[in-house]
């Protein structure tokens, strides 16, 4: 014979589970290790191939390799399959190479007969064991191999179990069982048309072929699709010996981790249940006992799990998802794999395997996923919490936040000086609502993107925030809102998780910051490890020492126009646009230059003598103004008018402004130049900062904005101050090597980079076609949280290509939204970029995906 | 001595005009003709870059040189500097390697003192003109040389002036012309502190320093720098023998053209003034006579004049403009140079040329400027006309139409029954509108940019347009506009120039289009020369039988949304975009897809077996709905809002709409396929019809809409219709490989890829900063206009090599507005394309330009 279809565990050498099977090769291998397994064998991938191939048919060479196989196997057990005293009882189970749990079918305790029944009766001491085994091979067997639905068998079995006293079809009367076995053969009988066989041999071979078509089942097809799994892999099918923890007393069952998989402390965590099987533990009949308990009542079995915990442990590398069955006092393990795991069991567990020395460094660093480190650093809803969420947003800002509902900024500061946490609720937000944001713990509203004014201001000072929640209604009148139809009072307590984008009446326990010296330890792993420097953008002293917290090596992009949105500058910023002219505009922006100056002085302070990255005024004037809707002055709603673009996103903004209305630029230049003389006044220093323009895209724009804001430096007395600018267009990457003179250093803005390569505004995409295209397919994943390598992708490797043919040798990273998403900074690090500038909460994310990168290559 | 810096025009030899300046080039060029020019010699341009690093002075062999070269000039002359009975006079001219017309100074009758005066009143018989002369000499020394205010010599000429009988200096009685000349003297000697220099080879020497001086002049150097001229080259300097128009009756001067500057039909064409100098051609004192006046009162000279003009056109294989002078009867030629054209003109005289064998058909195909066409075929406003411009707009769409001035559609329709001409103006146009601009002669707005609806649409329909009028105020309860603070009422006779912007008030006699046997001449040499295929914009049955009759070789854009606002289809656009479900939709879908076959059935018809590109539907939804303002059903303004979008350039347009809703896709498709078997019935042939999808990004969208559309065509039993993409995105142009088994045929849109590439919105640019930037500088052209190289340029030149690279051997044309922009032809050529589409009007041109393109490679 050419190809062997079939393997026993004992004997499989290097094959992998691409052949075996995931099961399969799980058991081989720790038959292998001498862990204690049943014995068994496989049919391989290769088998099922085959079957397809010859249009579900299989030759009789592989029936006699099955044959030759149940014959060893029943040497390697001491039991015949069909034996009147001990038979062989055998599992078989689907097990395809990557897991598909539950998506195919399995058959228990095949071999069991009217005969061998009896036999299982006597050898066992247990008659209600060995009848409710042979009822449950019935109906599988019948549901699996015959079709039959289950129902029927179903419809019988709780016509018995209604007797409150029964928990346990094992409990059930034995004359009342036995006749339930004799029911299922009828209905057997009656649905399929012929008796139920009774040789064991031709049991196995007629659910081996039911497992082969069960690869082609509704189900798991579906699974597959979804899942991206090719159809061509095939499962195999395994034939093991039959162990029962359902056998007597000193028989059990159960599943343990090998480490706590929320904290990661060490030591088994798990349950077990005497006397029971797998399924018992499954389905919730019975309540399990912690796998602990397990030490007193099977000492010996309960010692020997815990060696080989340990040396699976070890084997693997890695925390293990155990399941295992003690049959009279003899432990076996049915099946290990990694376990899942929380983030900070993840990190904790990553740590002490490398501190054990188990893994490296690097393995330990590669082991963490970095977006799951945001989870905890935020408070977060458990994802237990038995609440109901009443409606869904889009996620805007991450953590969740609890609090009083409130319907505008005035209550809401009213409401908060008392000292309640506050979620401030909205159609939208303008900066008319600054003070609520201020003194809010979260907030939701009713309209927006991912871009929206909420959203926006909400992530810079990394407060939660859901946006474009379409099923609440504001009644502002009556002060109430409809979440979904459920009405909602203002004063109500509600809790909004910008995490997922759920709004939920009431409030749940929130999980707070985690502090763990692992997380420390593998940061600073990391640290020691990445190339990218990580900074934050930050735009307030606030997110400064945040940033500074969470170990950015400073500010990459400090937004100036945040700084305009207080209280107390808007109404100035506000009258610097509707001023008639340059002069009294000069006027105004004097008023602002010392709120500017302040702000800068602070920033610099929290940040010492980290880089600071200052861009200057990036949007478009009229969204310093209040709504139009909102406004009375015919005056104001002219300029407003005046202002409004039909594509702003397009318009005039960023450094056409700045050319523009060359007095902004120049107030602040000023501001920034009069907090560094402060600063060394104060400190003896200089702050390390940077000026950087946004929005450039033609040289001429560059050279003159750099000759400006040079000589308002000058006047100031100040030289040196690098010049930088954002790279933001598709023109600006393809011809980047004329900026190469006028601008000290470069970065990103991957942000608007992506909207105007893939021609989607954020704000309409997200709302009109951008979920579609993900739920269709079209996309796969959104371009504003993963960089779109074909097309921005390559406008950036383009840009940075071209910057290192240069003789200059200049600074060049990313500061969009993308540089705090581990799969982009993979990208950016490939493409050599000197740093990445994410939102401060980010920056743990940032620190250990750089790390990952630099390991990868 | 090394270098030589003072050349006799007789012997320059190959010294080109670089070093000679261009006047002296074309002097010595003549003399060595044998064309009779007046005798002299240059100081060249070395001498000038060698006073400047000198730091203003000259060294002694170069005075030397000078000397010698007046000597050769006296033999040559018969003449002697200072005689006092035969003197010579010469001239002192600027003259740069580069025409910088008026911009330094010259210095004429250099030679005349107290002595010559007399000799030449003597020698000319004439004592009027000797002390005219030496008054001329007297105030150009004191203004050039000494610097001294013009002032204070005119103000003393016009006391004398005074007398209504003098229309000429030199009639001023003598004696008053010498006290004159005497009061100049003691201008000179006030504001100089010296005596005016007798000796005239120092008055040579200090004009010669005084004409290096005027090439730093300020008007120089502002000159310069608009040109963009180089400081560098430096002028020449000629010392060239007076000749004097003004000497007698047998002399005279005048300026000519060897053919006529309008119509290009072959034959002097100028001025002549008898007995007068040239400036007095130029002040307009006197009038000229025609040219062909000279043949009567001076024959000799006119016959040589003629034999000269023919020569100098023959020598230079181009008509001529020059200037001449007469003294006593002898002609000297004093300038030529290729005279300016109308472009009509240059067509005529282009081919003219070219047909008598004096220039090859690739010389006349690249003497036209293809954007000159345009004004051939489009009534246009005469450059000369009286009228005053009562205000400026944009120039929307070329030509010019006068009407009567209505102020909303239904009254234009109205009135245009009677066959009145008619102006509709409006605030801005909608949709609503659409049956004005059919009856329209011309469209004005007072809002709007260059992709406003009325600007669109009358380009669509080939009409004169003006479009964001700011100085225009309509007010509709008065029916009256004011433009710039003129009323205007409703029904009065303006005139709009779509092609300068400009709105007058009344009717200028407009020239009609040219139907010159020779442009279809030019045009038949350019379609042989030519490898570029041009194809036109057509949306409509006219505009493909503009599109014909212009020489299109099919149409490479139909768009399909503007069938759409025909006033009996636009309500139903607007209940199929109101629609509540998919059902009604497809319904009233279906009752307009009777409209959109018929149109494409008219189309196909008038095309015949050309090819016809259908792109479908692109525009928003939200355009097709009225004014919110104008709307009242609530239900109506809830759907307007829900279809705004705060970019909707970059929002749910082009192909993200079609695989939205599916529907309008699958109408428009089984349009085109009805129109097709219709057409196919009629004539037994198949249309050549392609479908293009617009706005595809994703190689997944094209898939899925290119499978929806053979599904469609199939339905109706249709196969094989090529299904090409618009590239229009950034990214598409980077990824545009992607695509490459899912689209037939690739068309860059231009327009919309300018917007995403460079980060403007058409919209917004034009009126917020694009004007500001050409206007700066910061932009040298307007990047709508003439294809943006670095940017935009550059990601057409990747996607097409990349499709290039590919086996597949597909069509790639560009059908935005640079398709029919010379300078963006010439790239597209460059880059191999195989098409261009664009508008109507603009076909002339684009084929010539293609030509000139394929000529040049």
């Amino acid at each position: 014979m050419i190809s062997d279809f079939v393997f026993d565990f004992r004997f499989t050498g290097a094959i992998g589970p691409e052949v075996l099977g995931g099961k399969a090769f799980g058991l081989a291998k720790m038959m292998q290790m001498g862990i204690n397994v049943p014995a068994g064998f496989t049919a391989s991938t290769e088998a099922c191939k085959l079957y397809y191939d010859q249009n579900r048919d299989l030759p009789e060479t592989f029936w006699q390799e099955v044959d030759d196989h149940l014959d060893k196997l029943e040497a390697q057990t001491h039991k015949k399959l069909g034996s009147e005293t001990d038979p062989l009882l055998v599992s078989v189970r689907s097990g395809a190479p990557v897991s598909m749990p539950g998506m195919m079918d399995t058959v228990l305790n095949v071999g069991l007969n009217d005969l061998t029944v009896e036999a299982l009766a006597s050898s066992s001491s247990n008659r209600p064991f060995a009848f409710d085994s042979y009822r449950r091979l019935l109906q599988m067997y019948g549901e699996v191999v015959l079709k039959i639905n289950s129902g029927q068998f179903e419809y019988e079995l709780n016509k018995l179990m209604v007797d409150p006293n029964l928990s346990n079809p094992a409990e059930i009367p034995i004359e009342a069982l036995e006749e339930l076995v004799n029911t299922y053969k009828l209905i057997i009988t009656e649905e399929s048309g012929g008796q139920f066989v009774q040789n064991p041999r031709e049991q196995i071979r007629n659910c081996i072929t039911a497992v082969f078509d069960s690869w082609n089942g509704k189900r798991a097809r579906i699974y597959r699709r979804n899942e991206r799994i090719s159809d061509d892999i095939g499962t195999a099918v395994s034939i093991v010996a039959m162990v029962f923890g359902n056998l007597d007393e000193e028989s059990g069952t159960g599943v343990c981790f090998t480490r706590n998989p929320s904290t990661g402390e060490k030591g088994l965590f798990g349950e077990f249940l005497q006397s029971a099987q797998g399924e018992d533990v499954v389905s919730g009949t019975r309540t399990p006992d912690s796998v602990l308990a397990m030490a007193q009542v099977l000492p010996a079995a309960y010692t020997h799990l815990v060696e080989h915990a340990e040396k699976l442990e070890r084997y693997n590398s890695d925390m293990q998802d155990i399941e295992f069955t003690v049959q009279h006092g003899q432990l076996f393990i049915l099946q290990t794999r990694d376990g899942k795991r929380t983030a900070r069991a993840a990190v904790k567990i990553a740590v002490d395997f490398a501190n054990a020395g188990l893994i490296s460094i690097e393995e330990a660093i590669m082991r963490v996923d970095p977006a799951d480190l945001s989870q905890l650093l935020l408070p977060q809803l458990p994802s237990d919490h038995k609440f109901n969420v009443a409606a869904h947003g889009l996620a805007a800002s991450p953590g969740a936040a609890a609090g009083f509902l409130t319907l505008d900024a005035d209550f809401a500061e009213e409401r908060a000086k008392s000292g309640d946490p506050i979620i401030l609720v909205r159609p939208e937000t303008s900066p008319d609502d600054i003070h609520g944001f201020f003194v809010a713990d979260g907030i939701l509203t009713a309209k927006g993107g991912l871009t929206s004014h909420a959203a926006v201001v909400a992530r810079g000072m990394g407060k939660p925030c859901v946006v474009g929640c379409k099923s609440l209604d504001i009644d502002l009148d009556r002060r109430e809102v409809s979440l979904d139809g459920v009405i909602v009072s203002e004063g109500a307590l509600i809790t909004i998780d910008g995490t997922s984008g759920s709004v939920i009446l009431g409030k749940p326990e929130l999980s707070e910051p985690s502090t763990d010296i692992e997380l420390d330890l593998l940061l600073k792993w990391a640290d020691s490890r990445r190339r990218l420097r990580v900074m934050a953008n930050a735009d307030t002293p606030e997110d400064a020492a945040n940033a500074r917290k969470f170990g950015a090596e400073g500010i990459g992009l400090c937004r100036t126009e945040h700084m305009f949105f207080g209280e107390d500058r808007l109404p100035k910023i506000q009258s610097m646009i509707l001023a008639a002219d340059k002069e009294s505009r000069t006027e105004i922006l004097a008023e602002l230059q010392p709120f500017q100056s302040e702000d800068f002085f602070k920033i610099f302070q929290e940040i010492d003598q980290d880089q600071v990255i200052i861009r200057l005024l990036d949007p478009p004037l009229h969204e310093f103004m209040p709504n139009r809707a909102d406004v009375a002055d015919s005056e104001v709603i002219r300029r407003i008018d005046e202002l409004l673009e039909v594509n702003p996103m397009l318009g005039m903004r960023g450094c056409r402004l700045g050319l523009a209305y060359p007095e902004i630029y120049e107030m602040q230049v000023s501001a920034i130049a009069d907090a560094a003389i402060n600063i060394h006044e104060l400190t003896d220093q200089w702050p390390q900062v940077k000026i950087m323009l946004p929005m450039v895209g033609f040289s001429t724009e560059m050279e003159r904005l750099r000759c400006s804001t040079e000589e308002t430096l000058q006047k100031h007395g100040i030289l040196g101050i690098q010049i930088g600018m954002m790279v933001e267009l598709p023109r600006t990457c393809l011809a980047v090597d004329q900026f190469i003179n006028s601008a000290d250093f470069f970065s990103f803005g991957t942000n608007d980079l992506t909207q105007t390569t893939l021609g989607f505004s954020r704000d309409d995409a997200e709302h009109r076609f951008l979920d579609s295209y993900l739920d269709t397919g079209i996309l796969e994943t959104n371009p504003f949280e993963t960089l779109d390598k074909p097309g921005v992708g390559q406008l950036i490797g383009i840009a940075t290509r071209s910057l290192s043919r240069t003789s200059r040798n200049v600074e060049v990273g990313a500061c969009g939204e993308h540089a705090g998403d581990p799969a982009s900074i993979d990208y950016f690090n490939e493409l050599g970029l000197s740093y990445v500038s994410c939102s401060p909460f980010r920056i743990p994310v940032a620190r250990l995906a750089a790390a990952q990168a630099a390991i990868k290559t």
